[in-house]
């Protein structure tokens, strides 16, 4: 039987999984993605995603590919998945991409958004997608320090204590701010990410809004290369992937 | 001691909800507020709301009064309640109202939104606010029917059945449509509402949009008063009781 690779892109949010890859003794996204993908097609599926998103990270355009035979047609494949994954788990599309497409080794670049609730009390509707911050920011500092932090530039201030990348030179191609109602949303845009890079960068730009570092310490902080010397980590429930970015095909 | 009449402005989510009213046996609004109230007060308080909402309806601007001991300061209640309640209950605001305010009968008027999420696929944001219908809807006629909801008529039609409530006429202020994406809101303002008028009367909307009820025939239902003439009930987590209107104090 002929197999073919398929592409999803999906959405999830993640309060209530262990993140994205697979684990012992708790849920995650893929072990319900390869379990719906088994009871259709009767054998077992691995996925491999454009990024693993950590435990309580929501995304909106995660891409995954599979290889599976070709017996079930593709534009059938959403509906079909969405039938037997939990609620908070949908597929919102499926196409057929070459043999050699690989969710990650092609992915040219990524779109986060980070998402931070500013009213005296939490939005009903946002509870679970935003970082409710009921302190005074001063986002005019918080726009300029994100200018330090746009372009090609070694962020290895801003990754995970303790990661084992080598090479922490990231180019993040947007940092912008925008604004609805008591929902501010930070969008990153880069060809890629290092491990908590999103949220370690929000969280000092929190820190720089509320006062606790200063603007003008922020060069040295990059030039520091030093986990230690940024802010805290911004939590995971404000963290959406947006969009994985790939050339044509 | 002397004694306050406080009014609260409150949110809720009511996916885990059986309504607002207390029940025997059942978790709900009044229950979780009482017995916030009572940590506070030692001793128990009985809440008023402008109106019960059912099993699974939200509410982003439902308003409550109740008679407490005057010893805490207005602006700490807001604060000492959150701490207290779950999550998904916020209250927004406190205020002092005089003693003759009761938040039902002193209420002029209501806004509630119905949303619907007409994407292929739900929204990841809005699956627990909004129903999700993946079939065309012709928007343009139920715009039309809508018009013919509007004003003060006899909304017999439009109750649920088996209502007691023997004055059927109210007077709808506003059916309006708006849409953000995939979302579309349907925002009902009137001087009251009958039980389920509003879940009803969308629901009818919905039967128009995807042609089991004709535009022509929603006079006559309108005129027969009889809930069996109208379309399905809309369900419960679509709606949200937004606003309760009061004359100037």
């Amino acid at each position: 039987m002929a197999t073919n690779n398929y592409k999803f892109i999906l959405a999830y949010e993640g309060t209530n999984y262990h993140g994205f890859q697979i684990q012992n003794n708790a849920l995650t996204i893929q072990e319900l993605l390869e379990n719906a993908l088994q009871k259709i097609y009767k054998q077992h599926i691995r996925v491999h995603p454009a990024g693993r998103t950590d435990r309580g990270v929501h995304a909106r355009g995660q891409v995954v590919n599979f290889k599976a035979p070709d017996y079930v047609p593709v534009n059938n494949l959403p509906a079909a998945l969405n039938s037997i994954l939990p609620a908070d788990i949908i597929v919102y599309n499926a196409s057929l991409v070459p043999d050699s497409f690989h969710a990650r080794f092609n992915a040219k670049g990524k779109c986060y958004i980070y998402r931070l609730d500013l009213g005296a009390y939490p939005d009903l509707f946002w509870r679970r997608f935003a970082w409710h911050i009921p302190v005074k920011l001063d986002l005019e500092q918080m726009k300029e320090a994100a200018i330090y932090m746009i372009g090609r530039r070694d962020f290895a201030s801003f990754q995970a204590a303790g990661s084992s990348t080598k090479d922490t030179v990231r180019e993040l191609y947007e940092l912008s701010f925008s604004s609805n109602n008591q929902i501010l949303s930070l969008t990153f845009k880069a060809d890629g990410f290092l491990y908590k890079m999103v949220r370690n960068i929000t969280g000092t730009l929190v820190d720089v809004g509320r006062g606790r570092i200063q603007l003008s310490a922020i060069p040295a902080l990059l030039e520091k290369k030093d986990r230690r010397y940024a802010g805290l980590t911004a939590p995971a429930h404000g963290l959406c992937l947006e969009n994985v970015y790939y050339n044509p095909m």
